[in-house]
């Protein structure tokens, strides 16, 4: 860990940040401000190692800017399965230039990431509403996952990243979201078999970032494969239930 | 066909609505006040006959104002169709009063609805900005429509209902949006074969409704049949397409 989340948790709990001016008090308009409240936080600890992704991909290729084209651009990952996470579409890449640099996409992998020695620490902000019981948010697709955990066994990498998730539990006082509680998973500590994915919503895995156990102690490699068997039975079980469910009662109208 | 839709035409066509205060421009904040223009129209057609879904129900159940829980209150639809299409949940149902009646609902079926002779127009707005080239939008659940049909063919029920869509193309031209176009179909006049589903934006069926054809002149009965084919012949495809697609390919490396 590059984060030392343990005072990262001591500065965010109990803060608090103006309600946003414009917006519901749901979803996107109110976590935004505390996904860049959390970001200050941790440049403060890691300044030279902390960016945004976009910021990322603008510092590599503006330290690079005599290297274009986007098969020149794609190697100056030294990593597969971080090119695969961070890189942007093919037209986006050879497109760059310094003078029209990436800027912020919300589909974005990661909303922090943590830079050092070659090791990339993804951070994912999740803020939470105590006030309403929300559905679980929408983490990352299950089917880009299951290509990562491929890449990183082909290519047998399994030291080069951590996938993390902090949640900001917060609640509306006097104008204020104020910030109740933090919690704070890495992704490869959390057992596959818990991972609940909502293929309804763009196969997109949901959690509670506070609902998840961190017992997983094997391997990198280990959680990869144990991954990837939790979501092809996850496919071949919801093939089978959409056929039981929306084909076999209608048949027999046919 | 209740409404008047060439009419309706005439009158939004080329009419223009202040551009809303608040929220972008895309979505739901941008339609709503089109869905309002359009719903005047034709309630200015058809004054005695034209609801908003909620409304409808709150007119319903305040003629009956003795009858009261659910079971009573869901045999004062003289149609199971109508039952299953308009009518809200039971909890909702059971709490019912004349002094906190139903508000409008973002995911009711209906924008607006028609009745005359017991029968029921049913009546949908789709907003379309010219200016963006945007994803055909969420029509109807599938699923929902294979219920309905299921529903229509058990108890023989093929002339109580239509199911209509009406779409108000715009341009922003100086702080006004301005209609510059407006579509019209009768989904049942459409080969149910056309209707695309997105199995993983919550089942949907999506289109424009000025791409749809309108050549379906058979009975409602075989337009019931034959939708319930394609979804059944749908549901096939996609447990088969997900299974070569999202688990065959990770299966190597269980």
């Amino acid at each position: 860990m590059l984060v030392n989340y343990k005072q990262l948790q001591q500065i965010i709990n109990g803060s608090s940040i103006p309600i946003p001016i414009s917006g519901t008090l749901s979803g996107h308009a109110a976590g935004e401000p505390f996904d860049k409240h959390v970001y200050s936080a941790i440049k403060a600890q890691l300044p030279q190692n902390t960016f945004r992704q976009y910021e990322y991909l603008n510092d590599l290729y503006s330290k690079n800017a005599e290297i274009i084209g986007v098969k020149a651009r794609q190697e100056l990952f030294d990593s597969p399965s971080i090119l695969f996470l961070l890189s942007r579409g093919k037209d986006a890449t050879k497109n760059w230039s310094s003078e029209s640099p990436f800027e912020e996409k919300q589909d974005d992998t990661a909303d922090i990431i943590v830079v050092k020695d070659g090791f990339y620490e993804i951070i994912d902000i999740k803020t939470r509403n105590l006030a309403k019981s929300a559905q679980a948010p929408n983490i990352i697709s299950s089917y880009k996952l299951a290509q990562l955990c491929a890449i990183m066994i082909e290519n047998k990498e399994f030291n080069k990243l951590s996938i993390n998730y902090f949640e900001v539990d917060w609640l509306l006082e006097n104008d204020l979201l104020v910030c109740k509680d933090t919690h704070f998973i890495n992704l490869f500590k959390t057992d596959p078999k818990e991972l609940y994915i909502n293929w309804e919503a763009a196969m997109q895995i949901q959690f509670h970032v506070c609902n998840l156990s961190q017992n997983f102690n094997e391997p990198i490699e280990h959680w990869a494969i144990s991954y990837l068997k939790h979501f092809v039975a996850q496919v071949y079980r919801r093939a089978d239930y959409m056929i039981e469910k929306y084909a076999k009662p209608f048949e027999k109208y046919l």
